[in-house]
């Protein structure tokens, strides 16, 4: 595995996520270069020093012949169109990705065939900015990167992701899809929709309402500035976990709504919501320790583990 | 009124607001007091050299003899006791305040017969803390102040208040008090409600789910750490234009959550959002320079200006 350990790394897609990792792996020590669908996008990356090209079957030739560890980074809708080509050009390389959700890239690799090597990952970091210009190799820096424990992860492909995670600054999470999709519709899906709705609201007092918002309109709307299709694509593949949280979220705030109405009060959701906050605030990640990728029930015990905050950080 | 530009300023409450601007007064010039009802707010403000007490009579007394503007600087819940005060020992003072609601101030000020020499005010800045501890002479440096000009407002009040406005570093939008009230329902105290509403669905996700929070829920939940009876305080009062604001939000996020349901889509709310936010970055303020306090018309005309975005600068 050691020799394993900083083998290359070809990442698909140069925006914000992709372009940053191949800054931060570079920046490693990795042998990193990457593509790019967008002339644009390749030439400011080339222009900055990296070894990144428009063309695809080439950039995965080169994968398949360095065993590179391939990481799809580009948004959901164009997951597909990559898979088809990695099944063509490097069917047998590690495989991983940094998309927003885990359950439809799962089904997606088991459709073309290449779970054999895959581990789903999931930097949580990232702006309201998107493309080559806005990337930055301090982005994962103390970041959390989810890293898929679903049944049948390979231990040898778990490890290579989660060092590639680690030497990028990262934190790990162990997290099956499922739970992973769970958890960042209510804390990434839910915060970009009601950041929307708080934008419509704010607007509709024209510039009056506009001219007097300070930082809770500025922080609460923050992520409405982020290109509309970049949302839409990290939003809608989420689907049903996110169905299941916005609509326990409209049943909160009509509650709210309705004891506003009838006795004047918000008590019950701002007790609730400055509890919530300050279990945000008071929330330690701990370490694990005690688990050895490969060994007996390990992706149980890591997703366990997960589950009660523990992140992994040995690079071994 | 040169004479009067500078007269002293008399604060009833030291806590984030009131104290920030009993820093704000002095650092500008003016001879500035102030009363606070806890000893430990009244002795901390002491230690850092302020005078301030807890004795509310004298300290009104005082105002009275000095022909200070007298700032109400404490939570709606309170103001009616400092009114009950101001009628006994300082009737004839001018008198402004820093509340986050206009109407049920005014209201509360005519009720104790004191509405001659009043002027509403609410500086938009503010921070998740409270209290002495949390004071700051910059607090209100470059942020918008909301000045009242509903009907009757005498323009000598006017001008003074607005001039302490101004030498703490705002800039003045001149705003009727229902005017004000719909509008901070949008930009302060929905905020509030949402952010409330997502630090509770965060937190319902347990550790996993704080633990891969990022800056979309930091930033979306910040203001859910502010105390709860401050939060209560700030938005029950508002009931009415909260209450509309927030109708209309959950029909908002009702139609996105159907359309996600139906079509997996969710791109009307996301567009409307990015468009809000746009609006929100690129809204300009703009110099009211045309307009006189004390001019024919000029309570309409100032109100007409600050719906269309205007701020006024000028200390004369």
């Amino acid at each position: 595995m050691t020799s394993d350990q900083k083998a290359p790394v070809c990442v698909l897609g140069a925006g914000l996520i992709g372009g940053s990792l191949l800054r931060a792996a570079a920046d490693a020590g990795y042998r990193a270069w990457g593509y790019n669908r967008s002339e644009a996008g390749v030439t400011a990356a080339v222009a900055d020093g990296f070894d990144v090209s428009a063309d695809l079957p080439a950039t995965l030739t080169r994968a398949a012949e360095a065993d590179a560890l391939i990481v799809i980074a580009v948004p959901m809708p164009a997951v597909d169109h990559l898979l088809g080509a990695i099944t063509t050009f490097a069917p047998d390389c590690a495989l991983t990705d940094v998309v927003s959700v885990k359950g439809p890239v799962a089904d997606a690799v088991r459709a073309h065939g290449l779970s054999r090597r895959y581990v789903g990952g999931h930097p949580m970091a990232g702006t309201s900015e998107s493309g080559w210009a806005a990337t930055n190799s301090d982005l994962f820096e103390s970041a959390v990167w989810a890293v898929g424990v679903d049944p049948g992860t390979h231990a040898l492909t778990w490890t290579r992701v989660t060092r590639l995670a680690l030497d990028c600054g990262a934190v790990v999470v162990p997290v099956t899809s499922e739970d992973h999709d769970r958890a960042v519709a209510r804390i990434s899906h839910l915060p970009h929709v009601l950041a929307e709705a708080l934008a419509v609201a704010g607007a509709s007092g024209g510039p009056l309402a506009l001219g007097l918002a300070a930082g809770s309109f500025r922080d609460g709307t923050r992520v409405a500035a982020t290109a509309p299709d970049l949302v839409r694509a990290i939003c809608e593949p989420n689907r049903d976990a996110l169905l299941s949280v916005l609509d326990d979220t409209l049943t909160v705030l009509g509650a709210a709504r309705d004891s506003l109405r009838a006795e004047g009060s918000l008590a019950d959701l701002i007790a609730a919501g400055h509890d919530g906050r300050t279990a945000y605030e008071d929330n330690e990640r701990w370490e694990i320790t005690d688990i050895r990728p490969g060994d007996h029930d390990w992706l149980e015990r890591m997703r366990e583990a997960g589950r009660r905050g523990g992140v992994y950080t040995a690079r071994a």
